[in-house]
C-alpha cells in the first residue's frame, strides 16, 4: 500500500492507522503549498487533487481509495484480527457516524480558515470566515465532548480508527485558535493517544 | 423505524431508501423554516438538530442514528437480501467513498447557497459565496459524471443506495443556477430513478 500524505492534513489519521496496523506501507509526502497536488502525475492518481489518496495493489491493476471515512473503515475491515472497528452493523454505523460528522462538518468548519477560496472569491470574505471558524470548531467539539466521545476511546473500551480521526483534527485546534484545554475530555484522549508509540511516531512526523 | 426529515433535503436520501426497502416505516416532516429542529422535543432526539434523524426501535433503548452516509449503509447491512451495498469490503468501500464525496464535499458546496450563515457572520460575504455555489456545484457533477458515476447506476449494475444519494444531490441542481442537461449521464440516472415506483412516490412527496 502507498499513501498519498501531506502534514496535519486529514491524511494523518489514515498515516496513524497504517502504523497502528504495523504492516509494511510506503507514504509519500506531498507538499500542499507547492501544489504538488495539482501535478499531472498525481492527478492521474487522484483526480480531485487531493489528500489522502490510498493505492492498494490488487493484481493487475492499482486501485486509489480517496475519502478518509471509506479509507478508515476499510483498512479496519481487512485487518479484522485488530477490531479497529466494530463488526456488529449498529455499532458499526455509530462509528461510521462519527467518521462522517468530523468529515462533513468538524473537517469542513476547520477548512474555512485557510481554504475558503473553495467557497469564495472575495478576500474579504475570506477573513470573515477565518474569523468564525474558532468558534465553529469549539461548537463541535463541545459536541462531540458531550456526545460522541465514550471512555476512554471513541466508541468506549476498544481503540478504533475513530481515534485516530478524532486525534488528527483535534491536532488543528491550536492553529484554529481554541485552546484544546477547555475540552478536559478531548485533552485526556490526545494524552492517551500520544501514549501509543505508533502514535508518537507519526505526529512526530506531523509537525 | 422513524425518519425524521426535511422536504429536499438530504434526509430525501435515506427517505427513497426506506420506501425502496418496502418496509414499515414513519416519516416525520420538519418544516426548517420554522425552526421545528430546534425545538426542545427534537433537540432531544438529535442534539445536532439536523435532519437526517433515524430513530430504531433496539429493544427496550431507542436509538438514533444520523449523518446520511453512516444510516445509508446501515439500512443496505440490515436488508441484505436487497443488494443496496457491495458486501465485497473493496467494492464497499468505493460505496463509501462515493458517499463521503457526496456529503463533505457536495452537500457542503450547495450549502454555501442558502446556510452561508453557518461559516461567515457578514451579509455580503453570504452573497459571495452564494454566487461561487453554481459553478463548484458544476465541478462536483463534472467529477461524478467523469469518475464515479458508472452504468446505468453509480456502482454499475446493481442500484444501490449511492444511487438515492446522488439523485437527491441532483435534485438541488436546478435551484443552484446548474441544468442538469449539461451532464447527459446525470440526467440519464434521474431519469432511471423516476421510473422506479418507490422514488416516484418519494420524489412527489419532496416537491
Amino acid at each position: 500500500m502507498k499513501l498519498y500524505y501531506s502534514k496535519l492534513s486529514s491524511s494523518m489519521a489514515v498515516h496513524l492507522v497504517l502504523e497502528e496496523i504495523g504492516k509494511p506501507y510506503e507514504a509519500i509526502q506531498m507538499d500542499l503549498d507547492s501544489q504538488h497536488q495539482f501535478t499531472p502525475e498525481f492527478l492521474e492518481i487522484n483526480p480531485k487533487g487531493r489528500v489522502p489518496a490510498l493505492v492498494l495493489d490488487e493484481g493487475e491493476k492499482k486501485v486509489v481509495l480517496t475519502e478518509v471515512p471509506a479509507i478508515l473503515s476499510y483498512l479496519a475491515q481487512i485487518n479484522p484480527e485488530l477490531s479497529l472497528m466494530p463488526t456488529d452493523t449498529l455499532e458499526f454505523a455509530k462509528a461510521q457516524s462519527f467518521n462522517a460528522y468530523l468529515s462533513s462538518t468538524v473537517h469542513v468548519a476547520h477548512a474555512h480558515r485557510r481554504r475558503g477560496s473553495r467557497w469564495s472569491d472575495c478576500a474579504e470574505c475570506r477573513t470573515s470566515m477565518a474569523a468564525k471558524v474558532a468558534s465553529n470548531m469549539s461548537e463541535c467539539f463541545a459536541f462531540i465532548q458531550a456526545h460522541y466521545l465514550k471512555k476512554p476511546w471513541v466508541l468506549g473500551d476498544s481503540f478504533s480508527v475513530c481515534d485516530a480521526y478524532l486525534f488528527t483534527i483535534s491536532r488543528w485546534l491550536e492553529g484554529d485558535g481554541v485552546d484544546i484545554n477547555i475540552f478536559p475530555e478531548i485533552r485526556r484522549h490526545a494524552d492517551a493517544m500520544l501514549a501509543r508509540p505508533p502514535i508518537q511516531r507519526i505526529a512526530a512526523l506531523h509537525c
